[in-house]
């Protein structure tokens, strides 16, 4: 591969791409996606791209809106001869179906693997939701690079709370606990989710009476519903500990889930920016540019 | 392949696949989309398709918040042991970009061919946009069988308008509205068509003097913005021609084109039942029915 990088904004990730460039170097691919009024679409791709290596940057939160342009800008590089293709998506969907939980349901996780593995040639993604799964490589047959968030999660709880208390809502989130705990010198605990429905989660009493005096810091790698950390934020009412704060590295927030944690108690909700929030306020750019030039040597 | 197909509509199309159920025999497949709040979807199939042929029914404009539906219903399927997985398209989106028509555009026809063959086993729809293409094998990679919208449109015409001129606003209607014409025993004239943008076309004036007395009847395979068809009706009424029927194949009624048409002195205004509009007044199902028939055998 000669000659730096295109780095092309998948519509709406602008934003992102920018922050990509501005670490990584690479030139910013010009490109027109002319949406006809009747819902189909048109790619353009001004910048030459021949022989040369295309990043594609962008979250795959609310998927539907971005697949098909995605997968066209991907197709339309290939086709005017790009070397290779890449996706930088911070936010990677469809993860949490890891297994078929009923009978007659579809494993989304493989099948969407599998079409983003048809369409790109690499990707890199943030802390992408690893439980029945032990790695990417599991689902995706393309080579992939995780850039852990944990480093600047740990960051910023080190700046901004004093004696901070890393609370875990489930055994799940312990991998991302644990590292931002062991990254700030602060203990953590783990505590224990029974899930009922989309809505439905009871997360067991915390054994706190070791930590009075400390702040509890929530984290857990996506912030959807909210009813994982709302359920969790009870439990600690309960348990005597106030003010809690709220760490997410994937902030999608369906619904009022924001107004939901702040009634729960909530002082702070805070997330990465792998999906652009009102929330973001930890950057995971450094960990995603150094990931992606990984992939690029 | 034995036993009787399982009929799956794709999500907001199950009019359409219980018109072929009705005509073709068939289970109806029972099947759950579940909608998570953060805009990921959840499939199931409860009906059993182990061994089965199975046909997802659904067209495909707004292709958007279809696509990923249908390509996780057409895994799931093919997880849970289906013998073939086929598509029921009544309109095929995409088929208009046939060409790179300018450098660095994407020709979409051949990418989504690509992903919708990579999906399914084969595929049926009403009249695609073929015009550079010779034929849905130019570009797709899976068994296709054309229903014709032809006999059905003729079979309209004459039940519902006397003495018709069948009119073709330019070169590409020509194919449709030659045949309509054919079965209808009655004579077609083709004009020729300027685009300058999706809603900026002119149309050459038509030499109608010698059809004085006779009603046009406009058909065309698309109706999108309706730009084509209200240039049409102008160059009719500047030629001293009225109450003209507008018939389209496929009516995909963006944005104001209904009313657009109507202000352009359109009196009746009708399409086939492929794409749901409350302009649908005939029916395709019969041919679509006959042309999965002979894929199945």
């Amino acid at each position: 591969m000669s000659g730096v990088p295109v780095v092309l904004a998948v519509p709406g990730c602008e934003p992102a791409a920018e922050q990509l460039r501005a670490r990584l170097g690479g030139e910013e691919g010009a490109r027109r996606i002319h949406r006809f009024p009747d819902g189909e679409v048109l790619i353009r791709i001004d910048t030459p791209v021949a022989g040369r290596e295309v990043i594609l940057v962008g979250s795959l939160d609310h998927p539907a809106d971005k697949l098909l342009p995605l997968y066209f800008l991907a197709s339309t590089a290939r086709d005017l001869g790009a070397a290779r293709v890449g996706l930088v998506a911070p936010y990677l969907a469809f993860m949490r179906q890891d297994s078929r939980f009923h009978q007659g349901e579809g494993v989304t996780s493989v099948y969407f693997a599998r079409l983003l593995s048809s369409t790109v040639d690499w990707l890199v993604t943030v802390d992408p939701h690893l439980h029945r799964w032990a790695s990417l490589d599991d689902v995706y047959a393309i080579p992939s690079r995780i850039a852990r968030a944990a480093p600047a999660i740990a960051g910023w709880v080190r700046a901004e709370v004093a004696r901070p208390l890393l609370v875990g809502p489930d055994a799940e989130s312990e991998q991302w606990v644990a590292a931002v705990a062991e990254a700030c010198d602060a203990p953590f605990i783990i505590l224990e989710k029974t899930r009922r429905g989309d809505r439905d989660v009871s997360v067991s009493d915390p054994d706190v009476a070791a930590h009075a005096g400390r702040t509890p810091v929530l984290v857990d790698d996506i912030i959807s519903t909210g009813r994982t950390m709302v359920e969790t934020l009870h439990q600690l009412t309960r348990a005597g500990m106030r003010d809690a704060v709220c760490v997410g590295v994937h902030g999608l927030f369906a619904d009022d889930a924001l107004d939901e944690l702040r009634a729960a108690g909530a002082t702070r909700i805070v997330t990465c920016n792998t999906v652009p929030h009102d929330s973001n306020a930890i950057c995971v750019w450094d960990a995603i540019a150094e990931a992606t030039g990984g992939l690029l040597t």
